[in-house]
């Protein structure tokens, strides 16, 4: 099934290949391609977790792209978050000038983050009920209802067949900017005929419904008036209705509110400048005002809700910020718990509580909701659409499996429903999905400033490195004699270093490379060898450890 | 506030340190003293999280019973889970004839680690009722119901007041063994007048009250019931009423079970043997004999439900272990999640799911309660104790914070109720419980064979290992002239190291040493402090990045 992916030049088929977010929640990025012409939808970053030391983000595999950029039609983003339009600016980087398509504001987000890394882009606006051309794709765009405004989902229509693809999404039946999740126009295309639906699994294997949004309003309402001094809400900075949440309880209070952070004062200025963000006059004020406010006048909305150690709130946590929380103050976590921040979170949480804040979150109160249909939701689309073919996309295993699950339940063939990994490559002809091969689909690491330079040996070596150091062994002999002319000196770090711990093991190897040298060994190569075994038996033995070693042996430059 | 903390010598002061226990949840141990006379009470271990890469296991700060060990009278222990008994093998490494107290499954456990220790303890059993003089100590056990049977709370009489130590427990009104929490003892003990409540503070902050064990039984029957093909039950291997309910309904369901799990077979071992798990006859079966079983008479009672990569469930998950898992079967994981670990338990759930199982956990299932007091459990404590002063243990600061409000909404007065951090030195004294000081209290490290060589110090090394990989840079120079006569050699592991990476380095590095040697300098200090800024900078600014650096400078042996 391996596959070079050779383009799909004929009319009658279509491919489609996803790059990312396919196993795992993030970095969604798939490719779709006709004739020689390639879309791109999406392209997010995905975050490290702690197997993943150092790495600063994970982009889709954009590899696949590198030779055939010049067949690209466009980029289609769907929403604004990160795990959608974080990879943007990287893409980009490979070609300037490919077109962007996407939301108002989908794209401004999209623009401000290119704006980081100085590229200008092409951009063109869309909104729902638009059809636009890109070669041989016609795209249609359907307003979705998600935790961030403005999203949509796409109808990609080409002489092979329709696809629905419906980015993040949930559908809320009272959003609070009365923006439903169009189901009319999943109707319409129902009825047309649906070759294929790629479908956000997020949620899939949660029974029921997403609760709405508006429902979370009276507890933040609650919160902030019942608290005798100030207020700390932290969110994801791209939530505007959960912000707009904030502001309106705020506003009904008389409490002033500021944006803290970075991320967030950034978006929710261009929020509010697109009106997306409903502001009050006068309600927000700058952080420099504060002192000016009694504490009971004040809301601060901040980012940091995932305990990220160098946001806002685990620096209040840690009085390290110039806001000061004690008794009488209320931090609200209005976000969910991503798995894997627990302990993060947590440890905020505790250094709150420890300078006498109250603290509201999601394991004692109801203070969020999610921003993904449940099992429910996605019913009610699979007997909307009756779709022909089914792409789970947007989860780890167990959310596809129960995604295809509940398209099976609904009807749709087995056999017509794709649970694959990335890098699967799936053609659409005459009505039927079919997996034909696999293309590599790697994660691309960015640290610092390399991209897909750490590579996941690097990444072993760093956890080695991590769980038990390294000692390193340099000896310079001379390329004659093979005898030591300089050293052994050994270091090392992070292996509970001592003083002496290395006296009993130094003229073990001393005796070691004489032997050697006796035997007639010159090549620092195997006498690099005879340090690392000589020395690893030791460790293993005396300490029970497995330490990284790092013999190096060089001939001198200047024989005796 | 520091202290040295002198020997309490006189009989009227009680004095109390938690040197574990606070602050975190683990490496549980308290000591008590009179008279100059200690009693240690429990010693557990806690386990690393990843900020800690490569520790083993944390124990409580040993070493303040260093130069006192001649005075302890006896270690109590509570009940047989690690965070109360895993640091008893450290402890006796440090004095082997510390008479050790307990119930009879507690000593049982804490006897089969010792025994892997090889260190035969001196042990004597107690139970509920009992009273035990140790020294200026009187000790009277009281039944509490947990997670593990045979839990003891002791009450602690001396001259200076009583003290009444819960252990950890709840209060399951219908527990599986009828032995409740013993309210009558506590009443009494109310009656009586109690100085000092040391009360389990897990789930303080979780209101109401923990559901029964008993009810998760419908849930385990009806899994095994409608699965068509095996089952796989994984929880903690010291759940004896959970897994007497697997038991149950395997033994109801006609189908045979086996123990998988080095410890879970251990542990059922002692507690079938000892009475508190009762097998019927020939419902065990061995992992060997399966093969004659067909699949819808075997349920497999595993380990490995936190996600631990060398327990059976992950190997299970990665295809690495004999038993064999796919469509048809089922996987149960009766247990909690404990934060930290989410990322590795839907590790091992993905792989599960994709091999086809269905996998039935606390996300989509009511197959776990806690072994906690909730808050409403707590409240009932307060009430029927009166306590004069209160100290909530075990617990990060969330809950012991919730703990002390719970304390003080039934009447003790908040001055009163001590929260504290790990090494605060209390002093009980004519009813009334104060903090006089605090004693260094760190977290001990085991590593492989050592116990607190590693330190604070060598995790931060190790946390930037991980993050950032290492530059070595070795030279020798003539300690006359200052010239180099060897190298430099540059060596990177885990730093996207490729052939050509430090081509551009190694120049300006050789040039700043000739200055450094112009300049006068010969010290290998001054000359690895070159190398160093010279590197850090450009890795800085070429690589935007942070990697650890090592020079090695040393003086050649040999002048020109």
């Amino acid at each position: 099934m391996e596959l070079k992916a050779p383009p799909s030049l004929r009319p009658d088929v279509l491919r489609i290949i996803p790059l990312g977010g396919i196993g795992e929640i993030g970095r969604n990025m798939t490719v779709f391609e006709i004739n020689s012409q390639i879309l791109v939808l999406d392209c997010g970053v995905l975050f490290p977790e702690e197997t993943q030391p150092g790495v600063d983000l994970i982009l889709p595999d954009l590899n696949y792209l590198e030779d055939k950029l010049d067949r690209v039609v466009g980029v289609v983003l769907t929403h604004g978050h990160e795990d959608h339009i974080g990879g943007v600016p990287y893409l980009l980087g490979m070609r300037k000038d490919l077109p962007i398509l996407g939301s108002k504001l989908t794209l401004a987000l999209a623009e401000a983050k290119l704006k980081e890394h100085r590229i200008t882009p092409f951009t063109h606006t869309v909104k729902e009920g638009q059809v636009e051309r890109l070669g041989p794709f016609e795209l249609e765009f359907v307003a979705v209802n998600h935790s961030i405004p403005d999203s949509l989902a796409v109808i990609i229509r080409s002489s092979a067949g329709t696809v629905l693809a419906t980015g993040d999404f949930k559908m809320d039946q009272l959003p609070l900017d009365g923006r439903l999740t169009d189901l009319r126009a999943f109707a319409k295309i129902g009825q047309e005929g649906l070759d294929l639906f790629m479908v956000d699994s997020t949620n899939a294997d949660v029974p029921g419904f997403t609760p709405l949004e508006r429902d979370i309003g009276p507890v933040i309402e609650s919160v902030i008036s019942k608290t005798p001094g100030k207020v700390v809400v932290a969110s994801f900075s791209s939530h505007v209705h959960r912000v707009q949440q904030v502001l309106d309880a705020a506003h009904a209070n008389r409490r002033r509110v500021v944006f803290v952070g970075r991320s967030m004062v950034r978006n929710m200025g261009i929020a509010s400048e697109l009106g997306y963000l409903r502001v009050p006059e006068g309600l927000i004020v700058d952080l420099n005002d504060i002192d000016e406010l009694p504490d009971d006048r004040i809301v601060l909305m901040s980012t940091g809700s995932q305990g990220e150690p160098m946001a806002v709130l685990s620096r209040i946590a840690n009085q390290d910020h110039r806001i000061v929380i004690g008794e009488g103050d209320t931090v609200l976590l209005a976000s969910s718990l991503i798995p894997g921040n627990e302990n993060a979170v947590y440890r905020v949480i505790d250094g709150l509580v420890r300078l006498g804040a109250n603290v509201v979150h999601k394991g004692n109160a109801k203070v969020h909701v999610s921003g993904h249909a449940a099992a429910g939701e996605l019913l009610y689309c699979y007997n909307i659409l009756k779709p022909k073919n089914v792409f789970p996309i947007h989860g780890e295993s167990r959310h596809l499996h129960a995604n295809a699950k509940l398209a099976i339940q609904t009807g749709v063939p087995s056999e017509q429903v794709l649970v694959v990994q990335d890098g699967a490559v799936i053609d659409l002809a005459a009505g039927v999905a079919k997996v034909v091969g696999q293309v590599k689909c790697d994660m691309l690491y960015v640290d610092g400033k390399t991209v897909g330079k750490i590579t996941d040996e690097d990444l072993k070596d760093r956890r080695i490195l991590a769980a038990e150091g390294f000692i390193s062994i340099f000896a310079v002999i001379d390329p004659k004699t093979g005898l030591v002319v300089e050293g052994p000196e050994i270091r090392a770090r992070a292996y509970a270093e001592e003083d002496h711990v290395f006296d009993d093991i130094l003229p073990e190897i001393q005796k070691a490379l004489a032997a050697a040298a006796r035997e007639g060994i010159r090549d620092t190569y195997t006498m690099q060898q005879v340090i690392r075994r000589t020395i690893g038996g030791w460790v293993a033995k005396a300490h029970r450890r497995k330490p990284m070693i790092i013999p190096i042996v060089v001939h001198s430059s200047r024989p005796a």
